[in-house]
């Protein structure tokens, strides 16, 4: 299988659509998402886990806004995974994630997920080798786990350039509609950039086999959101779902 | 005070309004909520909990789907209250429900609540009176708890006429797009339709003081839906929220 080098992919469109088509795409996408959700709601049959990993500023909480504001909160949920609390640090890392999976019928969103436990302690070396190394293997297994109990797994890594996110926090540090959410700590975690490539980079190639990821090209907002919700869809369309008699 | 009698209350328009414009009012409303929860979301300072109740068919999913289609699942989550499993029946009834709160800066819709915990003890009469009546005591104190730590609730009831709950139960045996949610208990609960009224009457009166109910007449979608969408956006308009600095 080919390696995956991140500063070898794009983190622009390949295609040049216009802004108009794309939000009108996605806008047409939205709708078909909110007809075929309630047909998997109502089959109940299999669940569907969406998983987003990327940089800070690569534009998560934004696509999960933008992909899924035309959702019945009844069938979607989304969980934004933040540092472990004490408690949660008391038992192994997939125990909190457990708790969040989506039961048959239902579509969960992870913004960041189990990924953050090897990514952290990749870049600040708070574990040591060996046990990260472990995880790779508990991850896979941990999802094959899933996909065989009858989950549709799809993860998404949103991928910035270096450029675009200096750029991202140099906007959140001074726009009044996104100061709220610039921390100090988004500074010093963008100068472990090459640590974090190293780290995903590893994930990427690692944890494919069972699951593949989509590199979705994040520089551009309206080509990142219609191609996220265009793989949903299409993933949904898939299964051909009619109403249960 | 005066006393809630339910046959008293239309369960019609007051006002007559056409169904396109009161779709267009919706779609708007939506799109204010949209904006407000997010204002919500980023000063996270208080929480909101969006409880819906009402006989079968009087449109809690429904009015769910329609009211909350545009928004965000990072920061609004719905919740559907069935039957408590074997797990949940050796806690107090309000051991699942307080899992189900939300945090500071969320909304959660609770679809069904811990009112059904006084509901179908009464019809059924499936626990002795004097336990019945405690738990009204026990509800008020526990949401006089929750808005003294910064919750804010909103109590809706569904109201439909029983003959606007027969003609959608046989719209429900025959629709292949409602089939699906048709139980042979529906009829059966049905016929208990006076035990009913008298339980959510009491209900209504004795659970109001400290958080109103909202009593919305249910046999017009499009109003319910409008009604619902309106009190929630005048809510959150009330705070005067502004993103933080």
């Amino acid at each position: 299988m080919k390696q995956i080098k991140l500063d070898k992919i794009n983190a622009i469109a390949g295609q040049k659509i216009s802004k108009h088509t794309l939000n009108k795409k996605l806008s047409s996408l939205r709708e078909r998402m909110f007809a075929l959700q309630h047909l998997f709601y109502a089959n109940a049959d299999r669940s569907m886990l969406i998983i987003f990993q990327g940089m800070d500023t690569s534009g998560k909480d934004s696509t999960i806004r933008h992909v899924f504001s035309c959702i019945n909160p009844l069938g979607v949920h989304a969980y934004s995974f933040i540092e472990p609390c004490d408690k949660e640090k008391k038992h192994d890392f997939l125990w909190r994630i457990y708790q969040q999976l989506p039961e048959k019928g239902r579509i969960q969103i992870f913004n960041r997920s189990h990924y953050e436990d090897i990514l952290i302690p990749s870049v600040h070396q708070s574990l040591n080798k060996d046990l990260i190394e472990r995880r790779y293997d508990y991850i896979n297994s941990f999802e094959q786990e899933l996909v065989d109990n009858g989950t549709i797994i799809l993860k998404f890594y949103l991928h910035i350039s270096k450029k675009e996110q200096n750029k991202r926090l140099e906007k959140r540090k001074i726009d009044p509609l996104k100061k709220w959410k610039y921390k100090k700590s988004d500074t010093t975690e963008s100068k472990k950039w090459q640590d974090y490539m190293q780290a995903y980079e590893r994930i990427l190639n690692r944890c494919s086999s069972q699951v593949p990821w989509y590199i979705v090209p994040a520089d551009d907002k309206q080509y990142r959101n219609y191609l996220v919700a265009k793989t949903i869809v299409d993933t949904l369309d898939h299964l051909k779902l009619k109403y249960p008699v």
